[in-house]
Protein backbone atom coordinates (compact mmCIF):
# COMPACT_ATOMS: atom_id res chain seq x y z
CA UNK A 1 0.00 0.00 0.00
CA UNK A 2 2.86 2.30 0.66
CA UNK A 3 4.51 1.30 -2.55
CA UNK A 4 1.50 2.19 -4.18
CA UNK A 5 1.11 5.18 -2.52
CA UNK A 6 4.74 6.54 -3.42
CA UNK A 7 4.37 5.37 -7.20
CA UNK A 8 1.12 7.82 -7.35
CA UNK A 9 3.85 10.55 -5.60
CA UNK A 10 6.46 9.85 -8.49
CA UNK A 11 3.87 10.28 -10.93
CA UNK A 12 2.20 13.32 -9.72
CA UNK A 13 5.80 14.36 -9.75
CA UNK A 14 7.08 13.13 -13.34
CA UNK A 15 3.61 14.98 -14.47
CA UNK A 16 4.66 17.99 -13.18
CA UNK A 17 8.22 17.96 -14.67
CA UNK A 18 6.94 17.23 -17.80
CA UNK A 19 6.11 20.99 -18.85
CA UNK A 20 8.78 23.68 -19.88
CA UNK A 21 6.66 26.68 -17.95
CA UNK A 22 6.88 24.65 -14.87
CA UNK A 23 10.26 23.83 -15.19
CA UNK A 24 11.64 27.06 -15.84
CA UNK A 25 9.62 28.10 -12.82
CA UNK A 26 11.44 25.76 -11.15
CA UNK A 27 15.08 27.14 -12.16
CA UNK A 28 14.33 30.37 -11.23
CA UNK A 29 13.20 29.37 -7.86
CA UNK A 30 16.38 27.43 -7.63
CA UNK A 31 18.30 31.17 -7.31
CA UNK A 32 16.13 31.81 -3.86
CA UNK A 33 11.99 32.41 -3.13
CA UNK A 34 10.20 34.87 -4.81
CA UNK A 35 6.77 36.51 -5.59
CA UNK A 36 4.34 34.93 -7.68
CA UNK A 37 4.56 38.50 -9.66
CA UNK A 38 8.16 38.53 -9.65
CA UNK A 39 8.15 34.70 -11.04
CA UNK A 40 5.70 35.82 -13.58
CA UNK A 41 7.44 38.66 -15.51
CA UNK A 42 10.35 36.79 -17.71
CA UNK A 43 7.11 34.44 -19.05
CA UNK A 44 5.02 36.89 -20.76
CA UNK A 45 2.04 34.70 -19.05
CA UNK A 46 -1.21 35.98 -16.79
CA UNK A 47 -1.06 35.97 -13.34
CA UNK A 48 -3.58 32.99 -13.29
CA UNK A 49 -1.83 31.17 -16.08
CA UNK A 50 1.22 31.23 -13.63
CA UNK A 51 -0.74 30.12 -10.64
CA UNK A 52 -2.37 27.39 -12.33
CA UNK A 53 0.86 25.80 -13.24
CA UNK A 54 2.26 26.60 -9.26
CA UNK A 55 -0.65 24.39 -8.12
CA UNK A 56 0.68 21.89 -9.64
CA UNK A 57 3.82 21.99 -8.75
CA UNK A 58 2.58 22.72 -5.14
CA UNK A 59 0.15 19.53 -5.28
CA UNK A 60 3.80 17.39 -6.59
CA UNK A 61 5.42 18.83 -3.65
CA UNK A 62 7.96 20.15 -5.56
CA UNK A 63 7.48 23.76 -4.28
CA UNK A 64 5.77 25.43 -1.17
CA UNK A 65 4.23 28.80 -0.67
CA UNK A 66 4.32 31.07 2.57
CA UNK A 67 1.28 31.96 4.19
CA UNK A 68 1.42 35.87 3.97
CA UNK A 69 -1.60 37.05 2.37
CA UNK A 70 -0.19 39.68 0.96
CA UNK A 71 2.88 37.74 -0.63
CA UNK A 72 3.21 34.60 -0.86
CA UNK A 73 6.68 33.58 -1.42
CA UNK A 74 7.37 30.55 -3.79
CA UNK A 75 10.20 28.38 -2.84
CA UNK A 76 11.59 25.61 -3.83
CA UNK A 77 11.25 21.86 -2.11
CA UNK A 78 13.91 19.48 -2.13
CA UNK A 79 11.56 16.43 -1.21
CA UNK A 80 9.70 15.07 -4.40
CA UNK A 81 13.36 15.68 -6.28
CA UNK A 82 15.29 14.17 -4.11
CA UNK A 83 12.50 10.82 -4.59
CA UNK A 84 13.69 10.92 -8.71
CA UNK A 85 16.80 10.91 -7.82
CA UNK A 86 16.47 8.13 -5.53
CA UNK A 87 14.32 6.39 -8.24
CA UNK A 88 16.88 7.06 -10.77
CA UNK A 89 19.66 5.32 -8.63
CA UNK A 90 18.34 1.97 -10.01
CA UNK A 91 19.22 3.00 -13.46
CA UNK A 92 22.20 5.15 -12.89
CA UNK A 93 24.83 2.22 -13.66
CA UNK A 94 23.15 2.45 -17.94
CA UNK A 95 25.76 5.15 -18.49
CA UNK A 96 27.76 6.16 -15.12
CA UNK A 97 30.50 4.32 -15.34
CA UNK A 98 32.18 6.64 -13.32
CA UNK A 99 30.21 6.69 -10.89
CA UNK A 100 30.95 2.89 -10.41
CA UNK A 101 34.53 3.73 -10.54
CA UNK A 102 34.49 6.11 -7.88
CA UNK A 103 32.20 3.74 -6.14
CA UNK A 104 34.79 0.95 -5.84
CA UNK A 105 37.66 3.86 -4.98
CA UNK A 106 35.32 4.92 -1.79
CA UNK A 107 34.60 0.96 -1.03
CA UNK A 108 38.42 1.10 -1.38
CA UNK A 109 38.86 4.10 0.57
CA UNK A 110 36.38 2.76 3.34
CA UNK A 111 38.33 -0.30 3.67
CA UNK A 112 41.78 0.83 4.22
CA UNK A 113 39.99 3.19 6.93
CA UNK A 114 38.84 -0.14 8.81
CA UNK A 115 41.75 -1.48 9.27
CA UNK A 116 43.31 1.44 9.96
CA UNK A 117 41.26 1.48 12.75
CA UNK A 118 41.65 -1.89 13.62
CA UNK A 119 45.43 -1.59 13.59
CA UNK A 120 45.10 1.53 15.82
CA UNK A 121 43.07 -0.27 18.01
CA UNK A 122 45.70 -3.36 19.13
CA UNK A 123 48.44 -0.83 19.86
CA UNK B 1 16.29 26.41 -30.69
CA UNK B 2 18.66 23.42 -29.81
CA UNK B 3 17.56 24.41 -26.48
CA UNK B 4 13.77 24.43 -26.75
CA UNK B 5 14.03 20.96 -28.63
CA UNK B 6 15.92 19.50 -25.72
CA UNK B 7 13.19 21.09 -23.15
CA UNK B 8 10.61 19.20 -25.42
CA UNK B 9 12.83 16.13 -25.24
CA UNK B 10 12.51 16.20 -20.80
CA UNK B 11 9.13 16.66 -21.51
CA UNK B 12 8.59 14.07 -23.59
CA UNK B 13 10.69 11.82 -21.27
CA UNK B 14 9.00 13.06 -17.86
CA UNK B 15 5.66 12.66 -19.37
CA UNK B 16 6.47 8.72 -19.81
CA UNK B 17 7.58 8.22 -16.92
CA UNK B 18 4.56 9.63 -15.43
CA UNK B 19 2.86 5.85 -15.33
CA UNK B 20 3.20 3.02 -12.68
CA UNK B 21 3.05 0.40 -15.24
CA UNK B 22 5.61 2.35 -17.82
CA UNK B 23 7.91 2.83 -14.61
CA UNK B 24 7.39 -1.05 -14.00
CA UNK B 25 7.95 -2.24 -17.35
CA UNK B 26 11.47 -0.09 -17.11
CA UNK B 27 12.45 -1.87 -14.00
CA UNK B 28 11.70 -5.64 -16.30
CA UNK B 29 14.02 -4.48 -18.70
CA UNK B 30 16.73 -3.50 -16.52
CA UNK B 31 17.44 -6.80 -15.36
CA UNK B 32 17.44 -7.79 -18.74
CA UNK B 33 16.06 -7.52 -22.91
CA UNK B 34 12.45 -9.52 -22.92
CA UNK B 35 10.03 -9.99 -25.47
CA UNK B 36 6.58 -8.36 -25.33
CA UNK B 37 5.07 -11.26 -24.58
CA UNK B 38 6.98 -12.04 -21.31
CA UNK B 39 6.98 -8.41 -20.38
CA UNK B 40 3.48 -8.50 -20.26
CA UNK B 41 2.76 -11.58 -17.96
CA UNK B 42 3.21 -10.06 -14.48
CA UNK B 43 1.08 -7.15 -15.72
CA UNK B 44 -2.33 -8.79 -16.04
CA UNK B 45 -3.27 -6.51 -19.00
CA UNK B 46 -3.64 -7.07 -23.06
CA UNK B 47 -0.99 -7.60 -25.01
CA UNK B 48 -2.17 -4.16 -27.06
CA UNK B 49 -2.42 -2.02 -23.97
CA UNK B 50 1.18 -3.25 -23.15
CA UNK B 51 1.82 -1.93 -26.22
CA UNK B 52 0.74 1.00 -26.26
CA UNK B 53 2.68 1.79 -23.02
CA UNK B 54 6.00 0.34 -25.15
CA UNK B 55 5.18 3.21 -27.96
CA UNK B 56 5.40 5.70 -25.46
CA UNK B 57 8.55 4.41 -23.78
CA UNK B 58 9.81 4.07 -27.34
CA UNK B 59 8.56 7.44 -28.26
CA UNK B 60 10.57 9.49 -25.25
CA UNK B 61 13.80 7.38 -26.11
CA UNK B 62 13.77 5.19 -22.95
CA UNK B 63 13.31 1.97 -24.85
CA UNK B 64 14.76 0.25 -27.60
CA UNK B 65 13.13 -2.36 -30.00
CA UNK B 66 14.50 -4.99 -31.86
CA UNK B 67 13.79 -5.53 -35.53
CA UNK B 68 12.93 -8.89 -35.70
CA UNK B 69 9.52 -9.49 -37.04
CA UNK B 70 8.76 -12.77 -34.94
CA UNK B 71 10.64 -11.73 -31.31
CA UNK B 72 11.08 -7.98 -31.08
CA UNK B 73 13.19 -7.77 -27.62
CA UNK B 74 12.71 -4.78 -26.07
CA UNK B 75 15.83 -3.24 -24.37
CA UNK B 76 16.30 0.22 -21.74
CA UNK B 77 18.06 3.11 -23.31
CA UNK B 78 20.18 5.25 -20.80
CA UNK B 79 20.35 8.35 -22.90
CA UNK B 80 17.13 9.84 -22.23
CA UNK B 81 17.27 8.99 -18.47
CA UNK B 82 20.58 10.24 -17.92
CA UNK B 83 19.82 13.67 -19.76
CA UNK B 84 17.29 13.72 -16.32
CA UNK B 85 19.58 13.09 -14.50
CA UNK B 86 21.75 16.24 -16.08
CA UNK B 87 18.74 18.14 -15.38
CA UNK B 88 18.55 17.24 -11.99
CA UNK B 89 22.13 18.10 -11.35
CA UNK B 90 21.18 21.87 -10.69
CA UNK B 91 19.09 20.84 -7.86
CA UNK B 92 20.90 18.57 -5.92
CA UNK B 93 22.58 20.79 -3.76
CA UNK B 94 19.43 21.33 -1.82
CA UNK B 95 19.41 17.77 -0.12
CA UNK B 96 22.21 16.39 -0.61
CA UNK B 97 24.59 17.91 1.88
CA UNK B 98 26.92 14.46 1.38
CA UNK B 99 27.31 15.15 -2.03
CA UNK B 100 28.57 18.91 -1.10
CA UNK B 101 30.99 17.01 1.35
CA UNK B 102 31.95 14.30 -1.03
CA UNK B 103 32.97 17.03 -3.75
CA UNK B 104 34.98 18.81 -1.26
CA UNK B 105 36.64 16.03 -0.03
CA UNK B 106 37.80 15.08 -3.64
CA UNK B 107 38.96 18.72 -4.60
CA UNK B 108 40.95 18.49 -1.80
CA UNK B 109 42.20 14.72 -2.94
CA UNK B 110 43.01 16.35 -5.96
CA UNK B 111 44.96 19.19 -5.18
CA UNK B 112 47.16 16.60 -2.96
CA UNK B 113 47.95 14.38 -6.59
CA UNK B 114 48.81 17.90 -7.88
CA UNK B 115 51.03 18.99 -5.36
CA UNK B 116 52.26 15.63 -5.23
CA UNK B 117 53.08 15.77 -8.69
CA UNK B 118 54.60 18.90 -9.00
CA UNK B 119 57.18 17.59 -6.38
CA UNK B 120 57.83 14.54 -8.31
CA UNK B 121 58.71 16.86 -11.21
CA UNK B 122 61.26 18.67 -8.81
CA UNK B 123 62.89 15.78 -8.04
Amino acid sequence: MVHKMSQDHLSTTFAALADPTRRAILARLALGETSVTELAEPFAMSLPAISKHLKVLERAGLIARGREAQWRPCRIKAGALKDVDTWLENYRRFWDESFDRLDAYLQKLQGKEKRHARKQRKH
